[in-house]
């Protein structure tokens, strides 16, 4: 690879704080709100919800380990029997101590939350808190395999059929998010329990999954192993890991399909002819090896996964036909593909990629989790190369989509985020009965809110990279905070301020920490800091707003939409940064069909959208003045308000109620107008056309991440034009 | 009533002959190819396409009566079994001898086959083809059981079991179609044989159902035994069967809901908890009694023909309160939930009415059945009370998307009528994929083609009623062809010229049957001749187009739209008309959002449409310039061509193919522009706004009727304005 002078890699979590009200208070939601509900939920303690069974599994197959280990004998597992893809017990407070229930990928449940509970840990020391994951953590040790299998669904479905169903029922994705939670619990701990256990597992994998002969050529049906065994490797310095990441990547897709081998088995044992019309593997984007696949398909969560990983592998490889497949993929993705709320996903057949240009405000799916997914891509691919575009939508995707899916008070979850929504069309057409009008409180299916706990306690690890060289410190994203790092030797303290993403304007501070032998305040320190120069406020153009207070000697180079600035620092520097955040008028590429003659409006990295309490019911009449706006910016009146949340929903099962919130945030009011409508309700459906009625208003729009925080009602980021 | 003395009753099929190129070429089409073609289809000799299997029930339900007659013992039949809604033989080319095969309701495709059959037969007499069908009809009367019963499914899979799931097992609707056609039969060829299968089969129902202690008080869960049995009681003049239609229409709905008591006792038997939230009768029109019903709701199809069967009731009760439900049911169709082509059903969720103004062109269901079904509806609201709006209703669905319904070579056929086609969003998105690009050769559940072919070969009974005070012929569709009719006691022939749907100049002529004593040529008679004044042509100010050649002494009133000419006629005189046909540029009430902003174009009877391969790809980019055409309407052009059908279709297996056909036409071109796009796919997927760069051109439309005729390509009949 041309680019590995350039690759860096995250920040280590405990070096880096976040500050500043906007994201701190997203983080103390999750830590007061999110995990504790979560841990009520895998313990089916939360009144009203579906239970998870999660912790029960993992006790029901402890307690069979137990049993067996007891008596000495042999094991004799359970003989399998598929009690379909939601196994419950008859009465749902009374299930069988001995049977798992839940989904297939129950068990990540725990996996989730214990992950979100290790990033909390790490910033807000907690021994109770630490005390109840300990004894999760021994339940769940409790059930390994002493062969280091851990998956509570086969140990007490039957063992005899683990593997033999990669493509639905998720073994080595319950796998990796054990692993990603065992990461995070030991580095903030540094307790190995967990990580020995997952490590246990990997061996096991290891043992079993290859190329070579009598191994099994299969991969994960919900890929996110592959990320999992990198970080597994980079944290243990266990290559094999890494390898096995590599297997997973490269043998996916590859003749024969596995996958395809898999359902002819079993439909051979089912006494069923195969149906090849009835399979899609590019759902699990298996149809074809990654070095193949020229477009963004199937499943988006697993799709993002998947490139994550591959990018993962290319980084450690030097891969440059894998790397060229991961560019290729996230072109298809970014230009074709990407909804402008940084969401992925346009279609709920399959929560999957639709083709090209295909991009439907009201049925997106633009699941939560996929926009995390893409985050995960995208700094995985900032960390090969350093350009600012995967920034820019790594920004969007965590500003946007993954906050949009949590209620401002952190009580409430989308799993879709549509971009347009009428609640009576989510009511009464079914089409669009994935689309929810207001959050719900949890879900059966539990991977979205646990998903926006570990990335909101982790976003400090997508705002900063530390170059390989360490000798550069990439600051990706503003975020208000500190981050510590060693930097040509020296143990560097950058303060970061920032009004971010209400402002663009902020500082960086330069420190040298104290006590450090090496970086005594008096001396210089040689390195460089490299900002994102974002697509918002200009891309290369805004590099004129980054000043070094008082310092000309600091060289200044632009590449890939980020300054360096490099020279000797003093304990003290500032850069100061003010970047333009003008308000974007934003059209889509014709080829859009379902935003022709629409615009949304984009300021530094938030979309906005409008909402019917702000503007009125049927907000598809309403227009923006596009002429005006684009003759005179400047009429588009940015306010900084308090927005008041927690109207009481309108849901007949309490759905959609958020507790008073007051959050400080800015608004848009764009001149507008609206088609009169006095007379609809009684006219004709079809009349001889006659230009519309036009009534001048302003329209309020707000972010979009704060929106169905006031109740059930309209909102549409796209307006008419 | 007060309308009592407005009612009036459909011409005799054979008293009225339809001669225009236009309705004659597809009757010719239905009579044809067709006809032929459904023969084959139900006797499973249509190679490539899925068996019927319907004469196969016959015959095996008739094999198991002769048997049972022949050993003289008690009718053991087999026990019950539920099989699934299509029950299909291991080898489709060997069906067992003895078993039931196919949808529930696959009797139907004998019933709508032989209706047709009498519809052709009547004006176009072929004794080979009667031959065949008197076979046929040996072979189902064969299957009748003793006690009236007729319907495979129950005969063959278990009697035990009859009428014991109204909701979805279609019994009820397999007498209503069996009735109908045998009606269609008896009256084209005064054969009793399979009109007294229908009437036993009636008193068997009859027998069975009511009010009455000891009765069944169900109804059909698919409508249509309704309708049929109004009819059987007018051609038969049994009471009994009107009042077991009032029972059926009154009944609907009622409290104890009887599909509930049904699901319940089903769930009952099958260990099941019944779950109410799962369970719509709204979609059978069953959750409410007809009276109490305010919004059409569920499946377009039972919708309609309900509302049908409730229309006839009403006139023949005169019960104001039935009459003002019906109004009120055609009032939100045709106020909120009618497509410009006529169609109903917006959703393919259900097939069904989807909520007030909710009408998305792209997803549309529109099934042609239901096209159908709404003719139904308006015309007998129009026997209640000749009002143009019903008329005016019903042609659209029969010009628009009845038609649209087979292709111009009357080879292929559309469920689904979209009003908005891309290809790739049908075979790439899921959420389309009941939408075809192109017709299909025929379906497993042939409902719409043979309900096509019953409509075509009938049409002339929707074109003209008699006033029941035997004294006025309505006119409500000008179609060129005779018709015979006894007014005030005299046998009159009225002799229509028309160039409809192309123009609205024409001309109806009187004459007086020749070698009726009391219709002597030289001698005058006195009655009304009613013409409608369509909405089209402007309305009731059409009434000036109309003018008795050289007669001042015919009076002309005007009512509900029709224009009542009434005075002595003379053998020889003439009605000129000349209805206005201008262009209508049509916009849809604000509240309809899909159609937001955009417009369609409608001429006459006739709903237009933009197809990709006179107008390029795309569609979404092209613009009418709304505002020229509404300063300058004479700036749209309506040329006379003659349309050339017969591409090769795209698709791989060969759906869509249409053979080489000329059909005159008219088509309009409209000033309209083009976004340009060239760059579009270079560039990014969102950009600042800008206005659209214009090309100006000019738009090619065609008749919605005729789409899809030309290989696969882009369609819309509303127009970005």
């Amino acid at each position: 690879m041309t680019t590995t002078n350039r690759t860096s890699h995250p920040i280590a979590l405990r070096d880096a704080t976040v500050t500043d009200p906007f994201w701190a208070s997203r983080q103390e939601l999750v830590r007061t709100q999110v995990i504790p509900y979560q841990w009520n939920a895998l313990n089916d303690n939360v009144p009203g919800a579906a239970p998870s069974y999660c912790m029960h599994n993992f006790k029901a197959a402890a307690a069979q380990n137990a049993e067996h280990h007891k008596e000495g004998k042999a094991f004799v597992p359970p003989k399998y029997t598929f009690r379909g893809f939601e196994a419950l017990p008859d009465d749902p407070a009374h299930p069988d101590s001995d049977k798992f229930y839940g989904f297939v990928f129950q068990d990540t449940d725990f996996s989730k939350w214990i992950e979100a509970v290790g990033y909390s840990l790490t910033h807000h020391p907690d021994a109770d808190l630490e005390a109840t994951a300990d004894t999760a953590i021994d339940i769940v040790c409790a059930a390994q395999l002493d062969n280091g299998y851990l998956d509570t669904y086969y140990i007490l479905n039957g063992m005899d059929r683990h593997f033999t169903n990669l493509k639905d029922h998720h073994e080595l994705y319950c796998f990796g998010h054990l692993t990603e939670g065992a990461i995070a619990y030991y580095q903030a701990t540094g307790k190995r329990k967990l990580l020995d256990a997952a490590c246990r597992f990997a061996d096991y994998i290891d043992s079993r999954f290859g190329t070579a002969d009598g191994k099994l050529h299969g991969y994960p049906g919900h890929e996110i192993a592959e990320m999992a065994l990198v970080k597994l490797a980079e944290t243990t310095g266990e290559q094999r890991y890494a390898d096995l990441a590599e297997y997973f990547v490269r043998q996916r897709g590859r003749q024969p399909l596995y996958f395809e081998l898999e359902d002819r088995r079993r439909a051979r044992e089912d006494g069923r002819n195969y149906a090849p019309r009835e399979q899609n593997y590019a759902y699990y984007q298996a149809d074809k090896p990654i070095t193949e696949q020229t477009e963004a398909l199937g499943h988006a969560v697993r799709a993002a996964y998947f490139y994550a990983g591959a990018a993962d592998v290319a980084r450690l490889t030097g891969d440059s036909d894998l790397l060229a497949s991961c560019e290729r993929l996230w072109r298809n993705i970014v230009d074709r593909k990407i909804y402008i709320t940084g969401g992925i996903g346009a279609t709920h057949m399959g929560e999957a990629f639709s083709f090209d240009y295909d991009l439907p405000n009201d049925t997106a799916y633009s699941e939560s989790c996929a926009a995390i997914a893409l985050a995960f891509f995208a700094r995985r691919m900032l960390e090969i190369q350093p350009k600012s575009e995967y920034a820019d939508v790594m920004e969007s995707a965590l500003y946007n989509t993954t906050l949009a899916g949590m209620a401002l008070d952190g009580k409430s979850f989308f799993y879709v985020n549509p971009l347009e929504v009428v609640p009576e069309a989510c009511h009464r057409d079914e089409r669009k009965a994935h689309v929810k009008p207001v959050r719900q409180k949890w879900f059966g299916c539990a991977c979205c809110p646990p998903n926006i706990a570990r990335i909101v306690e982790d976003v400090q690890q997508y705002a900063y990279t530390i170059g390989d060289d360490s000798s550069t410190l990439y600051v990706h994203l503003y975020m208000g905070g500190g981050v510590h790092a060693r930097l040509s030797g020296t143990d560097v303290r950058l303060d970061v301020m920032s009004d971010m993403p209400w402002s663009g304007k902020g500082s960086v501070a330069v420190g040298f920490d104290a006590g450090d032998s090496a970086s005594d305040a008096s001396k210089d320190a040689v390195f460089t800091i490299a900002l994102r120069l974002p697509a918002w406020a200009g891309g290369e153009t805004a590099s004129d707003a980054v000043t070094v207070r008082g310092r000309d000697d600091i060289s200044r180079v632009i590449r890939d939409g980020y300054l360096y600035l490099t020279g000797a620092w003093h304990d003290g520097d500032v850069v100061d940064f003010d970047f333009p955040m003008p308000v974007h008028m934003v059209a889509a590429n014709p080829f859009v069909r379902e935003d022709a003659g629409k615009v949304a409006f984009v300021r530094g990295p938030l979309a906005y959208c409008a909402e019917g309490v702000d503007n009125g019911a049927n907000l598809h009449l309403l227009h923006a003045d596009t002429a005006r706006i684009a003759s005179d910016p400047s009429c588009v009146s940015v306010d900084r308000i308090v927005f008041h949340a927690g109207a009481v929903a309108q849901d007949e099962q309490g759905l959609g109620e958020v507790d008073a919130v007051d959050m400080p945030m800015t608004t848009l009011a764009i001149p507008a107008w609206r088609e009169v409508e006095d007379s609809a309700q009684t006219s004709a459906l079809y009349h001889d056309w006659r230009p519309a009625e036009r009534k001048t208003t302003t329209a309020t729009l707000i972010p979009y991440f704060a929106w169905a925080n006031r109740g059930e009602n309209e909102m549409t980021v796209f307006l008419r034009g």
